[in-house]
């Protein structure tokens, strides 16, 4: 497989893996827990929704690539729970291997392409990349109230950890971290987290 | 739920349902089919990474919004298998009355946008449609190839019946349906298929 197109094709191969790697997000009817590939789409439809609540005009077209890719690492690295910070800040370096590993698989200009938007991302620098932080950072919220998701609620976590970890949401739209908060206060009341 | 952000977060809580809408596609492990919104998210990947091969340039924010959305009317009409060609037939009404259902959640702009991409993918006369409709029609061959799908191979489907179907890809790029009949021909040999 050396050509231009079958490079193309390995990684597009190697893209199913992402659909077996899961989170602790849940489904409707709580058979199964949310896999990262239907995750990314998620907050790419979310970036498409709520695109307005962007104090600037923003590149859709690169921020709707980078939340498509920006869960592609885990097809090696594993998906890492957002509130093990311990987890989190040691699985960077694998991350960074895993994202030069996927990404190795298409023709250099992809790659360079691809690897640059996954860093962006990363970064959080750029307006994209911090409106793609938000999306990503505000669907699991979404997805524990709206699936009552008990797996989450297995976690017992505090609403103060939770508004520790999303309160940044706040600088980029009040009027998103207030619908975030109503969110929290909802899923507290079902005991999905901790009233603390 | 009435205010803006309201009727958007309504429609991004309606979309977790696209996840347990369930495929003929497989999975790696053969644990479970392939979702509707993983499937959503798999070809909107490989319209970034098949661009070059559209004859001319496309606007790709237009032809992710339409990969991205053009499932979610299986919400609540379900998804048919493609080579059920009477199912597929007597959908269509279905099909279009979840349309307006799934997309009358949002504002009346937003619900008019997306319904307008959505019989654009339908009608597949634009550059940005056909482009959608051929990855649309090369991820499940694809698909059944990679994860080795045991559901698909139940099925008993003949050479000549995939290529019947999806020979349209030929107009749209040689170099592309070359490569789709080497799978086809390979998934042949792995008794996906039957050589006739």
């Amino acid at each position: 497989m050396n050509t231009r197109l079958e490079q193309q094709m390995r990684f597009i191969f190697e893209l199913e893996k992402l659909k077996v790697v899961y989170r602790q997000n849940g489904t409707h009817g709580g058979e199964r827990r949310e896999n990262s590939a239907e995750h990314s789409w998620h907050v790419s439809m979310m970036a498409l929704v709520l695109r307005e609540y962007c104090k600037e005009k923003i590149d859709m077209e690169k921020t709707l690539t980078m939340l498509l890719i920006h869960d592609i690492v885990e097809i090696y690295a594993g998906d890492v729970f957002l509130y093990d910070d311990n987890a989190r800040e040691k699985i960077k370096p694998a991350e960074r291997e895993a994202a030069h590993k996927i990404c190795g698989l298409l023709p250099e200009d992809q790659k360079d392409y691809f690897l640059g938007l996954w860093e962006e991302f990363e970064k959080a620098e750029t307006k994209e990349a911090q409106y793609a932080l938000v999306l990503d950072n505000l669907q699991p919220l979404l997805n524990h109230y709206a699936v009552n998701n008990q797996n989450i609620a297995a976690k017992k976590l505090s609403k103060a950890q939770i508004v520790a970890k999303k309160t940044f949401i706040k600088d980029f739209s009040d009027e998103l971290w207030r619908f975030a908060l109503r969110i929290i206060d909802e899923s507290v009341k079902m005991g999905l987290y901790k009233n603390e």
